[in-house]
């Protein structure tokens, strides 16, 4: 986290210690209802089509209870989609005897968007997704193609934004989607445990509302009716961390100040250093597939066992992360890997460093 | 909050900022894990029964969204049950079809158990459900004496316990409940944005798992299976705000160390010096009823507008916040009031304190 943010955090728990919770809120109002702005900068939307929640995942449980489901309803999405939301889509499946439907692959990797039209066509699904960036491979996926499909046969249509978020320009606009689910914690360099969701005009127009809906989605009209708000707030609790919204603000803007176009281009220089570094090791398997790569690097390092690498090096301050298979079913089977390294560098990261990493991962050649 | 609270949130987000959020959670590992145990302590329940959450609305709808309901299956509730909550009552009744049932309530307040139980044996509900203390009238409900009904019954209970956890002592076992709700920021003084769920290790046994469960809560074990986890934190989502998880424990070991009977003893003291010296204003109208009084004291003031009298308030630095009709239609609609001012002692209030709250609303004396 960038010093801003700690600072707006801190500031505003010391604030509510001193004064009290709905004081400090009210005190901050200003602030506060500055993160629906800057959130809509960063996405090209408006702040009315912006809630604050807790994770991608939680603002993507959100959007999926809004859905209508009827038994025999289909989704449609693809092999890569982030375990979390393969999770609650078989929950769903079970509770509304929906259909699962998964695009095939390309064999270069990522999404056959020809493979998605024509599930389209066959089976009219209910909803469409698409994780954004895989978790567990280096790849992005074409949203605005398959947008451009989904506005054509009125579908409704959400992407998981979680790890494109502070990484890439996005554009609802041009991705035409209903919903968009991201966090602040890593891209954007945000706090733990707070995300936003995007809500397309249509879907608040349309009254869709979440299923558990309380006091800040909806007024209490008579005993037995309330009215949903008109604006994506609808999807959002009463009860709020303001020192995370705030701190959240701060992330945004500051990724909003360096531009996302900066960030994407000195991050495809890195990632371009640090995979060719890698397919240097004999030994070591990059994963990365897709015709457009992201800043997730995914390695296989054979002959290891995950923690020994991952703490060797972080005693090194080298900070990765370790997806395993059940992390990413589908995918790691297809490649034949029990786990894999996740190196995700950002703008911040140096050469040096990148240096250091390669010099490190050269401990593993076989 | 007190300082601790702050000290360990602070302390975190400066964790996180130096190393990196995974690492500063690895690092605090024990204490996040005490998180549960000291929740546990509180209700006298085991830390495999707990979930942390972001409120206690989350709470109750991750309790709800793991029930199975069917078309026709009623809920059993009370009139003076908190807003959200029958916002999601009625949220679910539109979604499954199902019947809303309000006990009524007895002419001295608070819910009647005779009708509850008259209700539970004519519609059998698939679940029953009580605010422990509702936020806008300061009662406290007979919770432990309808969860011996619902055991005889085998019926799910659901205790919303916003109000009541670090007000009063709760016991689990003698509520015999299957879930209870709870938030850290109101008599807890914890952090905004965290809660807990007590999940009963009948539920956990039956496997009802919430209709959102992610990685957190669920292995994924084929493309198309998953199998929740063994404890209460299926109800949890993956991502968490680790700080406030850290706040959160400080503030419930803060109250257990003081003690809930202690804090019970000082609240009954305060209030009643409080519910006292309203009455000796002429105008001014207690609202609160009920055999049993809770920490939450309301009071019609006749003549004046909420804003003002809020606002006249916080410049002598007296925090009380202001429940409109639209919060507690069904009460306050029996009670012909439009609004009420809600005053919420805690035992860190002064008897000078009460004095200067009393001398300020005699400005209202009529």
């Amino acid at each position: 986290m960038p010093q801003p943010v700690i600072d707006a955090m801190v500031e505003h728990i010391e604030l509510e210690a001193t004064m009290g919770g709905y004081e400090a809120a009210d005190l901050k109002a200003k602030e506060i209802a500055g993160f629906y702005d800057s959130a809509a900068t960063l996405i090209n939307g408006k702040a009315t089509n912006i809630a604050f929640t807790s994770s991608a995942t939680n603002s993507f449980a959100r959007a999926l209870s809004c859905i209508p489901f009827y038994e025999g309803d289909s989704i449609l999405l693809a092999n890569e989609d982030y375990i979390s939301n393969q999770i609650a889509f078989l929950s769903l499946q079970k509770k509304f005897k929906l259909k699962i439907l998964r695009a095939a692959s390309l064999s270069t990797g990522g999404v056959d968007v020809a493979d998605m039209k024509r599930l389209m066509d066959i089976h009219h699904p209910k909803l469409v997704s698409l994780t954004h960036v895989p978790s567990n491979t280096g790849l992005v996926q074409p949203v605005e193609e398959v947008g451009g499909l989904c506005e054509e046969r009125d579908l409704y249509y959400l992407v998981d934004a979680c790890q494109s978020a502070g990484q890439i320009p996005i554009d609802v606009e041009k991705i035409r989607c209903d919903f968009l689910s991201a966090t602040l914690r890593k891209f954007l360099r945000g706090p733990r445990g707070a995300g936003f969701l995007y809500v397309s005009d249509k879907i608040i127009n349309q009254k869709l509302a979440p299923l558990f809906i309380d006091m800040r989605g909806a007024d209490w009209i008579t005993a037995d009716t309330y009215a949903p708000r008109m604006d994506a707030r609808r999807f959002e609790d009463w009860e709020f961390p303001y020192a995370l919204v705030l701190g959240s603000k701060a992330a945004i803007d500051y990724a909003n100040i360096i531009g996302l176009e900066n960030i994407k281009e000195r991050n495809a220089f890195l990632c371009k250093q640090i995979r060719k570094g890698i397919l240097e090791i004999s030994g070591l398997r990059l994963l990365d597939t897709g015709l457009e790569q992201s800043s997730i690097i995914t390695v296989e390092i054979p002959g290891q066992r995950a923690q020994d690498v991952l703490h060797n090096l972080r005693k090194k301050n080298i900070n990765t992360s370790v997806g395993h298979k059940h992390f990413a079913l589908i995918d790691f089977e297809a490649k034949h890997v029990d786990w894999a390294l996740r190196i995700s560098p950002h703008y911040y990261n140096t050469e040096e460093e990148v240096g250091i990493l390669i010099q490190s991962l050269r401990k593993y050649e076989v």
